[in-house]
């Protein structure tokens, strides 16, 4: 048997009475260590579950998972930031744990998918979301400048992702993000992002939130603390959603 | 002060920690019954809370909230299924407590946004969500047929919201879903859903879950059980994620 639990968005208070239940009855409890980072504290979770948790690697999950999760005569958790079926990652999981036969309950948890209602931008107005990746030598990839393209063209906000490399401690920020959707504007010039396109800049939305709404020449110097941090590119606006917008703080 | 507190997605087990607290902080605990179909027992969450909870109407919440939720010299709850800034309506909450200087804190939940992710579908590939309402006399709105056809044309997968009538006891169904999704295709003639449409119903995720990917023709009488029903007309198909599709039951 495997767990997949949700944490939530922000730390341990965030699990549910349901994930306490099933860490509490699992063997062996691993934390995935790699898709986000946990605001949390490991201990305190570890004094939750009355055990110990390792944490993987996502060579250790995804090229040997025979080897910690998957284990026929176990019942193992697999703590998952958020909600646990958000990365592509996840559902392999699932499928290796049919291959070997080993039933999967999946405990859900808070994801930004819906957390972002607090911006006040309608989670049903968005269109597909995006993630935009820390450029790595020639590889800077311009489709995440077309997901917003196809998104403002028909009225849909964009809730861009950003880019997460755990192994070496770097969680992209909104000013990162920024200079990066400037950049592509620079190359495609189909004038959708400007350093006067105004877009919302959020940090650790269920935590100690910081949502602001300005513009993207604002937003590159706006402080927003630890990660993470998503951005969204606003689409047509319902004037509820501009009135909850322009209620954030504008420092 | 007032907290927003999600339910989650099925019953009392998905409160988490941080809205256990808030409930025991609370002067008086309240409700929203009227947008999705709450699972759990009211019972239950009253023993959890240490006290009594108020399930309010829409009209009681929308127009006189001052005389339930906004009191400022209280700390007071409101409990929404799901996550609590999904529906329009939560916002507006928010912006009464602004105008009355009451502080807001919203504690999030998991919510059909990203529970989506255990068919196997990728929460990132979605466009814009719909929602099906019961038509009402003359009302019939063909708009969701447009939305399902603008994501269907950029490959994406629509996640349709099915009516709620709490007042009626009136919670919809898949199969009343696909009738009145094959009555769209009957009047615009887009052909993007016929009886052989392969769409994906589901019912109660996160709670005894059945998840059918099957023909609209099957699913038309498929029996699902109880609310809450989904139905996700899916875009183009990963093959990981046609693998996890086809992974469910046939019945």
């Amino acid at each position: 048997m495997l767990y997949l639990i949700g944490l939530g968005l922000h730390d341990e208070q965030d699990l549910t009475l349901r994930g306490l239940e099933a860490i509490r009855k699992s063997d062996e409890i691993y934390l995935e260590g790699y898709t986000s980072k946990y605001n949390g504290s490991l201990q305190e979770l570890e004094r939750l579950a009355g055990k110990k948790i390792t944490t993987l690697t996502r060579k250790e999950l995804e090229e040997t998972p025979g080897e910690n999760i998957l284990k026929k005569d176990k019942t193992n958790a697999l703590l998952i930031l958020g909600d646990p079926l958000v990365a592509t990652t996840h559902t392999e999981i699932i499928l290796s744990a049919h291959a070997k036969n080993i039933p999967v309950k999946t405990i859900h948890n808070a994801s930004i998918y819906s957390a972002i209602g607090e911006t006040g931008l309608q989670p049903y107005k968005f269109g597909k979301t995006i993630t935009i990746p820390y450029p790595e030598g020639d590889y800077f990839p311009l489709s995440p400048y077309d997901g917003i393209l196809e998104n403002n063209k028909a009225g849909l906000h964009t809730l861009c992702l950003l880019d997460v490399k755990a192994d070496r401690n770097r969680y992209m920020s909104v000013n990162e993000a920024c200079e990066l959707l400037l950049r592509m504007e620079e190359e495609k010039k189909d004038v959708i992002i400007s350093n006067k396109t105004k877009c919302v800049g959020a940090a650790r939305i269920g935590g100690d939130t910081i949502i602001r709404y300005a513009t993207v020449e604002q937003l590159k110097r706006t402080q927003f603390g630890g990660p993470p941090h998503t951005l969204i590119i606003p689409g047509k606006l319902h004037y509820m959603e501009e009135e909850m917008l322009e209620s954030f703080p504008k420092d």
